[in-house]
C-alpha cells in the first residue's frame, strides 16, 4: 500500500503545485496531501453499516460532526478539509461501495478558489454525477448549492471574492441537478444576506461555519434526512 | 457573541504569534484561530446525549471517525486540528458540562513541536486535570501517552524531531495519571518501532494517521470504551 500511496502523493502533489492560484491552506502540498491522503486511507477501511447517509465534500462538510447536529447516527462525515472535486473523484469508490441510501454533496468553492471556471466544475461534477448513478443507483443524491462567502474578513482572499464565480456555479449545479433527476438544495440563499455574502454571526473568516451557520444547514435538510 | 469571540481571536492570535517556533500549520495563525473557533463554538452547542465517551484533543484526535471507527455511538470527537494544552483548557467547558462517562485526552506534541519543555505542559495538564476533577467528578479519565513520531518522512519537521521530549513527556504522564487515579494508556510503546519512531505503515508524514495506526489505537482502548 505504501508504494502506491507515495506514488499516488507525488501525482497529486504535482497537481497541487500545478494551480497557480493555490489558497493558504494548499501551499504546503505536502501537508495537504497527508491529510487528504490520512482521511482518504480512513474512509476506504471504515466498516459498512447499511443505509448511511452520506455527508461528501471539503473543509465545509469535514467541519460538522453530522450525527450529533442531526441526532441521526446514520448520518457519516466524508468531507476532507481542502478537497476539490477531483479529489472526490479520487476518492469517490469508498463512498459508493457502501450503497448508502442518500448522499448530500457540497463540493466547488476550493476548485473556484484555484481559479478554476464554474465551467470546468461543472464537467468534473458531471462525472461525480454520472460515477455515482452508475455506480450505485439507488443512492438518493442531494446536490447542495455551494455557500455564500464574505470578503470583508480579509481572510481566506482567494476564496472569499468568489461571490460571482459562486452564484454562476450554482445556477448551473441547479441545472445539473435537475438534468439527473437530483434534489437541488439551495443554501446559499438561504444563508446569504441581502448583499448576498455570509452574514458575520455565521463565520469567523468568511468561509468555514459557526455553529449557528451548521444549525440553519441542518434544519433545511432535516425534510430530507428523515 | 461576536464581540466576544473577536476579543477572543485577537487575544489567542497573539499568544500564537509570541511562539517562536510556530509549526507550519500555525504561522497562518488567522487560518487556526477561525478553525479552532469554529470547532469550539460547535462543541459549545452540540446536544447533550449523556453518558458521552469524549475522545479530546488535537488534530490526531480530530482526523478519526471515533464512533464508526469503535462502532459506539456514544463516541463523540472533541479534537481540534493544532490544538494545544492551553487550548484545551479555553474549551474544557464544553466538555465537562457534559459530564461525560469517559473521557479520552491526547495533547501535547504541539506544545512541545512550539518549543515548550515537558515540565512545561506538564503545568498545563495538571491544570486540565485539576478542572475536570472539579467541574465533572464522576467522569473516568483516561490520559493517553503522546504517539511517536518519525524524522524520515522531512514533514511536520518541529514535530518529528522531538521524540526525546515526546518520551520525556510520556514519562511524567504516566506519574502524573497515577497521582490523579486516572488510567494511563501507553499508546506510545504500541506504536513504535524499535527505533522509538512511527512506523511509515502508520503514517504518511510521520505525525499523523493512517487507518491502520487509528485501529491498532481503538483496539487497544476498546476494554476502556466497553
Amino acid at each position: 500500500m505504501n508504494k502506491i500511496i507515495l506514488l499516488l502523493i507525488a501525482v497529486f502533489g504535482l497537481t497541487l503545485s500545478a494551480s497557480s492560484q493555490a489558497q493558504t491552506a494548499v501551499t504546503d502540498s505536502s501537508r495537504f496531501a497527508a491529510y487528504w491522503w490520512h482521511s482518504k486511507d480512513m474512509y476506504d477501511h471504515l466498516p459498512d453499516i447499511r443505509n448511511e447517509i452520506i455527508f461528501l465534500g471539503n473543509s465545509i462538510t469535514d467541519g460538522a460532526e453530522w450525527f450529533e447536529l442531526l441526532g441521526n447516527k446514520k448520518c457519516l462525515n466524508r468531507g476532507i478539509s481542502a478537497d476539490i472535486t477531483e479529489g472526490i473523484l479520487l476518492r469517490l469508490d469508498a463512498v459508493t461501495k457502501l450503497q448508502p441510501k442518500k448522499l448530500f454533496i457540497m463540493i466547488g468553492v476550493n476548485d473556484l478558489s484555484r481559479g478554476m471556471t464554474p465551467d470546468e466544475v461543472i464537467v468534473n461534477y458531471r462525472k461525480i454525477l454520472d460515477r455515482i448513478r452508475t455506480e450505485s443507483p439507488r443512492t438518493r443524491v442531494y446536490v447542495q448549492s455551494v455557500l455564500p462567502v464574505n470578503p470583508a474578513t480579509g481572510m481566506a482572499k482567494n476564496h472569499t471574492n468568489k461571490t460571482p464565480q459562486i452564484m454562476e456555479l450554482n445556477g448551473k449545479l441547479k441545472e445539473l441537478a435537475a438534468e439527473y433527476g437530483n434534489t437541488y438544495i439551495d443554501l446559499f440563499s438561504l444563508m446569504a444576506d441581502s448583499e448576498n455574502y455570509l452574514p458575520r454571526s455565521f463565520s469567523v473568516d468568511g468561509l468555514h461555519l459557526t455553529y449557528k451557520a451548521y444549525k440553519t444547514w441542518a434544519d433545511a435538510i432535516k425534510p430530507y434526512v428523515k
